[in-house]
């Protein structure tokens, strides 16, 4: 107690922490606060000294012709810095994937998760932690060959390359994944892929090499779950067409985007089926659970960000409304309480998911999971939602960051 | 009871017509089928025959630099064939007005603006009853001097000109208006204006030739009702600078947009102030009244029009997950009922409230406006979210309205 | 315009009363007005002047064995004064009851049984118009023989007696009518009873003499609707047992009391079939709609009378928190709009629902029916619980009507 | 992992004994698995085996005059066999009470205050950890005299007596404690008082021999926080009178009952001023802290309870309505998913606001006890209400707990 506390409870909260910090190995806390030193030199919360995601947004061009052909200079360059400090593929547990993994549990990886969070879309690449690639690395170096390894991994891990994991279907209720309707079949040492696919994220981006794509091989069998199987279709490949970004309440999340893709008559080689045939069920429950984990720490971490932002704007002696200051009207100090009590306990349950995945994997953590992600994305907009208020019409706008916070 | 029902019960509901119809005089009635007609010909919710809307999107440019100077000809062709029917300028009531108005009460109209609220942006504007330019006419139609009138009031009724209404500052807690610091002075025959303003509506339409601006023209006046003047800048009057637009939530709403506007050194003759030195709070007390009551009718339009294509949407034939159709989750069904309940109840007190103008003058309407607009906002956000979840994903998209709808 | 209000306006809103006041018949709004001055005189809210319910709950014995065999005679004495001033069985709409209705459509009462709502349990009783009684006196006055009329529909008509509906069942899921098992069977010249009900209100009344029981008569029947029929039982046959009242969160609601009761071999004459054999359904479904109707407004009645009560409560110089007066407090100032707003809405969907009854015949209003009962329950416990927060403790105490109040 | 889970992952859940159990010594463990035995035989959720609150019931009296006469003797039974067992005075911690305690930290003890707060109000009582007796012995071994404490604080911490504590007051705004009106004077040898208590639970139970009684010494000090003393009255001191037991939303809770008090020229000695003159403010800090986490996880327990009654319910093979079983109804599954992240999320909290107070005591630990506080009471209301609906109107009734149950 005497000791110094550890800097994340700046970022996380002291009650948080104390539940968990006996479960950190020393390497853990040491990479934590190498982080949050990291983080805080290029993308803290304070609006003087958060040049990088202010670089980030004035290097993409506004021009909806050339916002898809653009590689942002400063994220690169914050990757190659990432690396050398070792911050770098922090999802990728050593316990689940001894080669390539790094000695972190997923609750350890889960705190630092939500410090990426703070830094929007642009923080987890700096690290090499961004959704999809994330849970495709995984896929990969789960299922994968050596060949696919070699060949896709390995520049996925080193940052060289991005990915996409093109699941979810145009005219189809794709939430229920035995809806899908995308036919992968054997043509001799080929497979051909013909299909209409959207919401798949990433493939807009010009440094996207690989789409992993899900489709029915198999979809007589009675076994609705061995219907599926999972190839490997380079970006490249004649057939692959991306059609559209689809934009999310407005925003078109250029370079990556969320695209819609048709596949006609693509053909890959044989040796590009994942892990066998009819094995596709089982790769994306595999790939599902600590994803989702990932997902709504960073979105704690968004919320926290929006919480602090707000906190900010009603401290400001500046702004006074009939006659008091904003923190001193009853309705303000209401909303920050309900914001502060929504993202603590979010925070504590995820958490505590993430601990489960550590003891029981994904498949023992199933109900904590489902509870994560029931409860936090609506925990999230509910406090970015309150932040915004506090900053009337500008909470709405481009000033800010809120309009486009939110679940990343 | 043997008569045919009057068309708007498909639109707005049996109960709350039935409050009101006998309020309705025959005109009314005539001009309020006239509506109807001339809105399904060209804006009805069925995909198929909602050309218009769907034309005035593609004849809007995506490149930012084309955005802001388009002038979009389906909506003026619009305006041509609404003037000849008659549908024209309905939201300013003879009784107010009685040289230019239509003879319509707050009541009438508001039924009106429920319709018009179902097409977006475009539908008010195709029958010359979009915001600010229905408040600005107003203000010039109430206050105006008869030079005024002639060079701006006119030909804003015949459509020819749109206008902006600048009060919000940046920088300052603008909600109480008492903050306002836009300067307003007299030097010699002229005024000059210093300020800094944004969330300009209006102010980005290539169309717009007018801005009323109001400031401070006596800051010091120990009555705080006595500070303001407002005055009438024409659009392209040196020193009047148009920094950018505003996004909401990432939309722009071009060409129209809310704009950040700098007046530095504006000058303007004498004759252009409105109503006289001191009389700025008086002035736009008397513009918000009738005005929030049809916005909160266009914007309960815009919540029936989002659970009209909900209800398409779970009544598909094509969709079905985990076995059974959308319409038949529990879930989807409290939703609809709770919409439905929500958008007819919010219907009910906005009319009543339109009925309290129609009798006391906006003044002695205050509390049911503030009711309504307490009320509606949160009523249609509700509303149209619970139809973005019937929609998954796509209902986030640009493939529906949802994403751009909501209180406009 | 120029014309005093109706003194209504007092007691439900000046904008909704503006809304239905030209659908009033010169009678209807001389019988308001009469009804508010017996009520203001007797019940009104403020505490010094509302002694016949203080009254009334000081002459209910507290002991559990009198409380069920006491007439109030505060009550008893309302009655006879009411009934000479014409206050009397105003729920009976002519229309539809020429010979024994008031002239009043439901639109008219509705108005009224929100002013009732407002006196709780009591001054229903004081104008003979409480359930289950009214919805009784509509199923004999519409289905009765004339024998039946003349042997219990003229003494409840008069407030002579009193009567139960006798249809949810124990050990069933009774919401869903097609479950009932009570059984009723022709035996000779009698109709042999069978059944377990529960939550039968007004059982307990020791001026209780009427059971209109539900049951099957020919539960093979393949029309599900046909299966039912409806029994006249007086409560002192035997075989009819009253077990127990039914608490309702702690409450008794003695004398009237919601009670288990066994019906076992219960014998009437065949005389007292009402309407026909399997007509049960078509009976129930005529007593529920205009019943909904009032048991909504009197629900009303009851959220304003606890909003009026938070009114007194938050402006009482007296009570001052942390430097502030509670009307100071801006949660304080959300509360009361939030309650005010709710209250208004739910006020006009259920007065417009009336009017759709009106007009249409409860089958032609279901939709209207079914809106408003699922908006005005939940409305009115949020008003009453934010009127019990703005009394801290004591708004949960027998020192307030809140925690009893309710939709009743 | 392989080892059998600890019993308590029945009561609380798996997840959030991961993120504590290596915070359990092996006492707490063994204690709290001794504890879940003993209630399970006595008061386990399941009807046929939770005979001792069943028998409770039935031998408090309903009769209004003997029900707070009566000591329930199962609740002695029960309480003589936990001493025997060691379970007993849990809630005192030995590391700030190490003359009186057990060694259990406030972690340790909360998660057996949810246990506890499965059995209503008399489980705690059997362990002789109910409230407000937790508090006062608190108070008595922290700050009592060893004078006081060999005649009050062994006794209580025997269980021989109950104690009341005496803050709230009648006409006073006492949530701000400093509005405080009990004169608390001494009189030579003597200190005498005068003032009007309510709300002051434990004071109509015959056990109950002790007040603790707040009040005003120097209501002119200059220092708000040193106005108030805190002073031992023997329940029987002439000059006590229990006016009534306030009745909370229609329940007494006999025997203990929540009273209104007089203390009209109350003498006592000296000797029983607590602490010092002044020192009242002090005493009341220190008591509330780990109090109201007790109080949470009690409540936490009553919403488990509720949770699981209703689980039971919608799983009853015999309750279908409207051609599907309960647990069917898409929104009843809904409300089983939102109360179990709900319940889940506040034990997290509370959780974690133990281990704060364990590490810097409830000082150190205010914000995490408010969160606790703020979320804890509407999340439990929220959770028996829908409980109660899965039972429709028999779960409003004495034949369930849940109209009883809520945060005790």
């Amino acid at each position: 107690m005497a000791t110094t506390p550890h800097p994340v409870v700046e970022y996380t909260s002291p009650a948080s922490w104390a539940m968990i910090e006996d479960k950190f190995s020393p390497f853990a806390k040491e990479t934590l606060a190498k982080l949050i030193k990291f983080f805080e030199a290029r993308a803290c919360p304070d609006e003087e000294i958060q040049p990088a995601i202010k670089v980030a947004h004035a290097q993409l061009p506004t021009d909806p012709s050339l916002r898809w052909k653009t590689v942002i200079p400063v994220i690169e360059e914050l990757k190659v810095k990432a690396k050398k400090l070792g911050l770098w593929n922090l999802f990728l547990s050593k316990a689940h994937y001894p080669e390539h993994g790094v000695p972190l549990t997923n609750l350890e990886y889960a705190v630092m998760a939500e410090i990426l969070g703070r830094g929007g879309h642009m923080a987890p690449q700096a690290v090499n932690c961004s959704a999809p690639d994330t849970g495709n690395m995984e896929v990969l170096a789960r299922y994968g060959s050596p060949e696919q390894q070699k060949k896709w991994l390995i520049p996925l891990l080193n940052g060289e390359i991005r990915s996409a994991f093109a699941m979810t279907e145009r005219f189809v209720a794709s939430s229920d994944a035995t809806n899908i309707r995308t036919s992968i079949r054997r043509e001799g040492d080929e497979i051909v892929i013909n299909g209409h696919k959207w919401w798949i994220s990433g493939a807009g981006d010009p440094r996207t090499k690989l789409h992993i794509v899900m489709g029915k091989s198999d979809p007589n069998s009675k076994n609705t779950y061995n219907q599926q199987s999972v190839v490997l279709v380079p970006a490249d490949t004649p057939g692959v067409t991306v059609v559209r970004p689809m934009s999310v309440m407005g925003y078109d999340d250029a370079p990556e985007g969320h695209c819609e893709i048709i596949y006609e008559n693509v053909r890959v080689p044989l040796g590009n089926l994942v892990l066998g045939w009819g094995k596709g069920f089982e790769i994306i429950q595999g790939r599902l659970g600590p994803g989702r984990i990932h997902h709504c720490m960073r979105s704690i971490g968004a919320a926290q960000q929006a919480l602090d932002t707000m906190l900010r704007r009603v401290t400001d002696p500046g702004r006074k409304t009939f006659g008091k200051f904003l923190h001193e009207h009853g309705t303000v100090i209401a909303d920050i309480a309900k914001s502060r009590a929504e993202i603590e306990s979010a925070r504590l349950l995820v958490l505590s998911a993430a601990l489960q995945i550590d003891k029981f994997q994904a498949k023992g953590a199933l109900k904590e999971i489902g509870i994560a992600k029931f409860v936090v994305p609506s925990m999230a907009l509910g406090v970015i939602d309150r932040a915004m208020q506090a900053f009337g019409a500008e909470g709405l706008s481009q000033d800010q960051e809120l309009a486009s916070a939110g679940p990343a």
